[in-house]
């Protein structure tokens, strides 16, 4: 079965963040939908790099519900306006209870914070982006699951966040291929 | 001095080998300008993202000869579109007769082959891309410099690629305070 991921950027979105990690999964067969969550066509990432957004957020939990895993990349005003977006909050916590893949990387780890998930978790972020109190573990290393949760740190530790979400989704083998064919590892 | 680079692609370009040095690039204070050599606004990568164009390559060589570095990010079937333009192979000879950076990486180095440019190099490049017996060594390193000329190996080495540019262009303490801060290092 086609695996799938909801990749949820605001205008100001990190760029390596959230390119790295579509660029990564589709070449694993991973449907990777950047979706824009304020309705635009094209969003401007914080370095002034301007993509054009698969979808808008529009459609609602309903359909965001089908995906197997939530991205939230970082990126300045993007990390802070997906944390006060309360239907991003709905979105990640719906998808969280559902057992499904709630990935956030640099900043954005803030959003899973706010949506209290990642008490009693171990857990990562950007330097000082969340209190390490909120967390069950704070580490510092470049990828952290715990449970159905997957945080990282910044935009160097963006492919191996990539990887991590990779497999969590039960795609190592493509992983390991991907981390040799990519001049990640090797 | 601002410090300025043209970024040339083709549709089918290498996401994360062109993105990253944008961003990085940016980061740093370096105009770095996404160049469609196919004079389109929106060019399309090699894994489905759309990206916009800063500009198109129709002014020509006088003007992209204003520019400190070009930079050829990988990808196909844009490497070989780069390759096989003759304006392109005649904007990288010019570069480097300027003494200007040229810069390539992954598939891209074929570019340099073809315009005779790897000849008693040092170079590197993704795994077959190049004939070893066009460049005076070939090495398997993520990031050579020889000369005015900088390759790298692919989406896994984009962000040493990124730096050595950087540091070519005597931004070292810009790339020392970004890889800190970017969490490449440490």
């Amino acid at each position: 079965m086609e695996r799938s991921a909801l990749i949820l950027c605001y205008s100001g979105f990190e760029e390596i963040e959230a390119l790295t990690v579509v660029d990564v999964l589709r070449r694993a067969g991973v449907a990777a939908d950047i979706c824009s969550v304020e309705g635009k066509e094209y969003i401007r990432g914080s370095h002034g790099i301007e993509i054009r957004a698969d979808k808008s957020f529009g459609a609602g939990e309903k359909e965001v519900g089908s995906y197997d895993c939530v991205v939230l990349p970082g990126g300045l005003p993007n990390a802070y306006l997906l944390r006060d977006d309360p239907e991003v909050i709905d979105c990640v916590k719906n998808f969280y209870a559902s057992g499904k893949l709630v990935c956030a990387i640099c900043a954005a780890p803030c959003v899973l914070e706010k949506a209290g998930l990642l008490k009693g978790r171990r857990a990562t972020s950007y330097p000082g982006m969340v209190d390490k109190a909120s967390c069950g573990e704070y580490i510092a290393e470049n990828a952290v699951q715990d449970g159905n949760i997957i945080t990282s740190r910044g935009p160097g530790t963006a492919l191996q966040f990539s990887f991590a979400i990779l497999r969590a989704m039960g795609l190592g083998l493509d992983a390991d291929k991907l981390e040799k064919g990519m001049i990640v590892k090797g």
